[in-house]
C-alpha cells in the first residue's frame, strides 16, 4: 500500500457511513488539496457501488476541513445496470465540508471511437522545470507527495514573469512510484497552481465547484496536465484541466469555478 | 409573463418545497428537454436564496419526468455573504428525477478582467440554416419554443452528410420575444442536438451529468452557442457548450457527459 493509498483509505462502518482520516501531508499552505479530498470521498463511493469507476464527480467545496478524522456519508440515489448515482458528503463533527454527486460505472478498456488531440503541445520533459522546494513555514506539504515538471512559460509567474493568460501545463506523477488510477486522477485535476497565477493574480483561490469526468483508465507512466481558463470576471474564474496518459489518451477532463484570491 | 416564464414557474409551499408544473411543450420526442428542467429547478433555488443568480449548477439526470405536476425539494447546505450552496431535487410522486447542486451568488455587471475569444468562428446569421419543422408524430414540441439558426456544416448530418467530428453551432433565441436571462441560458446550454450526431451517431443520447456556469448576465439579442466534444469512447461522450451574448461576452459554459444513443 502506498502512502497515497493509505492517506485516502475509507473504512466501511455501515452502508451509508465510512470513516476516513485526513492526512496533513496534503496541505496547500493550511487547507488540504481539493483533489486529495475528492479522492478520499471517491474511495467510499466506489466501495459502496456495484460499479468500479467514478465516471463523473461534481463537488461543491463548502469549507476547508482540518487534518484528522472525518466521515463520508453516502446516499445512493439510483442504481442501475450501466451506472449508479450517489450523493456523498465529507463530514467532520456534524458539519458538511464537501458535497458531491458521483456517477459510478465500469469503463471497458477499448480504443476511442473518436478523439480530438491535446489542446496544447508540451515540450519534452527534459525541457520542463520543477518548482523550488517550498519553505517549511509555508506548510505546502502537498508538494512533497507529487512530482511535477512544468512547461516553463506557464510557471514564469514564479519569477515575476507571468504569461498574461490563465494557464498551467505540467507532467505529473506521484513522488512515491505508483501507477496512475482514478484516485490519482482526482488528485491530478486539482494539482496545478491556480491558472490565474499566470495571468498575474496571487493568493488562495478557493474552488467553489469542481466537476471532472473519468474518460479512460490511465496507462502507467507520466500524466500530462493541460490547464487553461476562458474568463476572469467579477472575482470568478474557470479552470479547465485535461489529463492525458503516457499512451496519448484523454483520461480525465475537469472544470472548476473558483474565486480569485486577494493575496 | 412569457410562455417560458410561465412554464418554468415554481410556487413556494414552504422554505424547502416548491410546486412546479412540467410543460409538455418542451418534449424532445417524449422526454422533456434537460435545460428546461434545470430552468424549473433554478427558479425554486434562486427564489429561496438570498442571492440573485445561479452561478454553478451540477445536475444528475436520474430518469425522465412526465409532463404534469411535480415538486422541487430544497436543502440549503451553506449560506454566506458571497455564495449560497443548495441541493435541489426534482420530484414526481415520491421519486427523485433530477439531483442538483447549485451555487447562487450575485454577479455584478462589470467588464471581464481577462477573456479569451470564442472557441470557433460563426458565419453571419443570414448564412445559417434553420431545422425543418418536425413531424407532429415525432413529439418534438421543444422546437417550437426556440428559434435557432445553424452553422451549415454542423447540421450536415440531417442530410446524411455529418462533418465527422462532434460539434454543433447555432444562433439561439426564444421564439416568443424575450430578453435572455439565466433561466434561458439553462435552456440554451442543452438546446443543441447532441454533438455526436455530427460524428455519425443517432438516437436519444441521455445526459448523465451536466454542469454549467453562469459567467455574466446576457445582453438582449441573439445568443451564440458553440458546441463541441473531445472524445467518444465506450458509449460515453462529452459535450461542451459556450454561450456568447450579442455584446460578445462569454455568458455561460457547460459540459455534459452523456451516453451515445443506439438509435
Amino acid at each position: 500500500m502506498t502512502k497515497f493509498d493509505e492517506a485516502t483509505q475509507a473504512i466501511r462502518v455501515d452502508e451509508t457511513t465510512y470513516d476516513v482520516c485526513l492526512d496533513p501531508g496534503y496541505s496547500i499552505g493550511g487547507p488540504l488539496n481539493g483533489g486529495y479530498l475528492m479522492a478520499v470521498i471517491l474511495r467510499a463511493v466506489v466501495d459502496a457501488s456495484p460499479h468500479e469507476h467514478p465516471v463523473t464527480t461534481s463537488a461543491q467545496f463548502l469549507r476547508a476541513p482540518q487534518p484528522g478524522p472525518g466521515r463520508v456519508r453516502l446516499e445512493q440515489i439510483k442504481t442501475g445496470r450501466t451506472a449508479t448515482m450517489t450523493r456523498a458528503t465529507l463530514i467532520q463533527g456534524d458539519k458538511p465540508f464537501i458535497e458531491t454527486l458521483v456517477t459510478t460505472a465500469t469503463l471497458a478498456d477499448v480504443a476511442p471511437e473518436w478523439t480530438d488531440g491535446p489542446s496544447a503541445a508540451m515540450p519534452p520533459i527534459e525541457d520542463c522545470v520543477k518548482l523550488p522546494d517550498p519553505k517549511p513555514e509555508s506548510n505546502m506539504t502537498f508538494n512533497a507527495q507529487i512530482d511535477m515538471a512544468f512547461d516553463p512559460p506557464t510557471i514564469g509567474w514564479l519569477a515575476g514573469d507571468p504569461s498574461g493568460r490563465p494557464e498551467g501545463r505540467a507532467y505529473f506523477r506521484m513522488a512515491e512510484p505508483q501507477d496512475p488510477d482514478p484516485y490519482i486522477l482526482a488528485l491530478a485535476v486539482d494539482a496545478l497552481p491556480p491558472v490565474v497565477f499566470s495571468a498575474g493574480a496571487r493568493g488562495w483561490a478557493p474552488t467553489v465547484d469542481l466537476t471532472w469526468h473519468l474518460r479512460a483508465l490511465p496507462a502507467p507512466g507520466w500524466l500530462t496536465l493541460l490547464g487553461s481558463g476562458r474568463m476572469i470576471s467579477d472575482g470568478w474564474f474557470d479552470e479547465e484541466v485535461e489529463v492525458w496518459d503516457s499512451a496519448g489518451r484523454l483520461v480525465a477532463q475537469s472544470r472548476q469555478l473558483a474565486r480569485v484570491g486577494r493575496g
